[in-house]
């Protein structure tokens, strides 16, 4: 398995290996969201590193995760399949389960960025931000009790949110920098928990958080150390139903992934 | 299962249930693309109507396919699980194989649309399109032989694309109606196809048409009968791998559905 190092991300993700493609995992209290359990996009991370584990194409291309039921902290196990496996890419599936219950569903398609080819071209550069030490973090002096997930990354933005102000503005999006608080740098088995710890804009219509129904990740390229831009919006709400979109860049200004979830307003459905 | 109807779509995803949540398939020749192989939005179509025979929730509501190998006309297995069956949506995965080998791995979630509750808004109208009439059919008078999907759509456009008249003007972006040439109407089970039957914009950049490694489809309502108006763009080459994302409203302005890709381009990977 991966090494352990002194970050926190890398100690709570880390996987026992039980043998045929199982691994046991302690899910901790450390990535709580507002509804009271733990960030999908931790677990979401916790199945891409199950499944990060072959002997070539180390590299997450495209994950696809549904969440089934609320995680809890606590024991976790995760049970993985290789599905097939490519000269170019490998596509596995993990299943995690908590007390006998499937929890989340991810299947991955895996490459080796030091092996793939072909042109570049961006024709949506990152968002225009001001470098962050001239930003303001926008959860400063504001107390989150529970949230722990709010203590793991650090926000920089020109202002905070208005529902964080009790004065949602209606306008379902948001550009910000974004980092681990503990300096671990970001890579591409940390970006599915960090494509899913952007600011819910869809308070900015005055909702509650919602819940994810599923969350597909593209991986385009190893993120660079520093502080990743990050743009994500909403713009359609159907029948109580929402996509959020998060592109995120690093900090040499080349996109490293791009998310979209569907979501479900908090007493929809 | 479905009725069969006279309209080919219904016919050529026409299911024999096996039993055990087993079914079997023909897949013709009949939407073939120009990788002279089955679009794969008709695979991902056939994959989703095996998972949609649950005894409630018999909505499509989220969709992700992994592509693994390309298909053959021909005979096809699906083989279906159930996830999670929950009292608001339903969860199930579909594996379809042939000739032994998996060809597409689907997972998608299963509503009920006339039960869902909540709100709806719109921040991103339908693209501004003059209405079918008084626009061309891009494809008339271009020979596409072998390309048979393209006789089960028409589109209705300005003006050709750049790529078809040998000249890519270099913006993977396109607005345009479509629907099926046979007169089928478009609902929930056709547009896991519709929505990979878009004119592929990559080729504006000169690149040959790309293999999808996964798409995700998010359902927002039942389309109305009529046109379908769609905007699909790719905004990020990175490594020879794209998105696409396409968005389609119906003749009476709802979103209907949103898809993303990541596809990795000819030659590439």
């Amino acid at each position: 398995m991966r090494r352990t190092t002194e970050f926190l991300f890398d100690q709570d993700t880390r996987l026992d290996p039980e043998g045929e493609g199982a691994f046991s995992a302690q899910i901790t209290d450390l990535w709580n969201t507002a509804a009271g359990s733990p960030n999908g996009g931790y677990l979401m991370a916790l199945c891409v590193r199950a499944l990060s584990n072959g002997p070539a194409h180390p590299d997450p291309l495209v994950a696809s995760a549904f969440f089934l039921r609320p995680a809890s902290p606590g024991a976790a196990r995760i049970r993985t399949e290789t599905v097939r496996a490519g000269r170019r890419t490998r596509t596995g599936e993990a299943r995690m389960r908590q007390d006998g219950k499937e929890i989340v569903r991810v299947v991955a398609t895996f490459a080796d960025f030091d092996r793939t080819e072909g042109r570049t071209l961006c024709l949506d550069p990152m968002p225009v931000l001001r470098p962050p030490e001239e930003l303001i973090d926008p959860l400063a002096g504001f107390d989150l009790p529970g949230i722990t997930v709010a203590d793991r990354v650090e926000y920089r933005t020109g202002q905070p949110p208005g529902w964080l102000l009790g004065r949602p503005g209606g306008d379902p999006s948001m550009t910000f920098w974004m980092r681990f608080t503990d300096g671990r740098e970001p890579d591409l088995l940390s970006l599915p928990f960090l494509a899913d710890a952007a600011c819910p804009v869809i308070m900015e219509l005055g909702e509650l958080p919602s819940a994810t129904v599923e969350l597909t990740l593209h991986l385009r390229a190893r993120p660079a150390p520093g502080w990743l831009a990050c743009r994500v919006n909403t713009r359609h709400v159907s029948g109580g139903f929402h996509e959020e979109d998060c592109d995120i860049w690093d900090s040499r200004g080349s996109l490293v992934a791009q998310s979209r979830q569907l979501a479900m307003l908090h007493g929809a459905g």
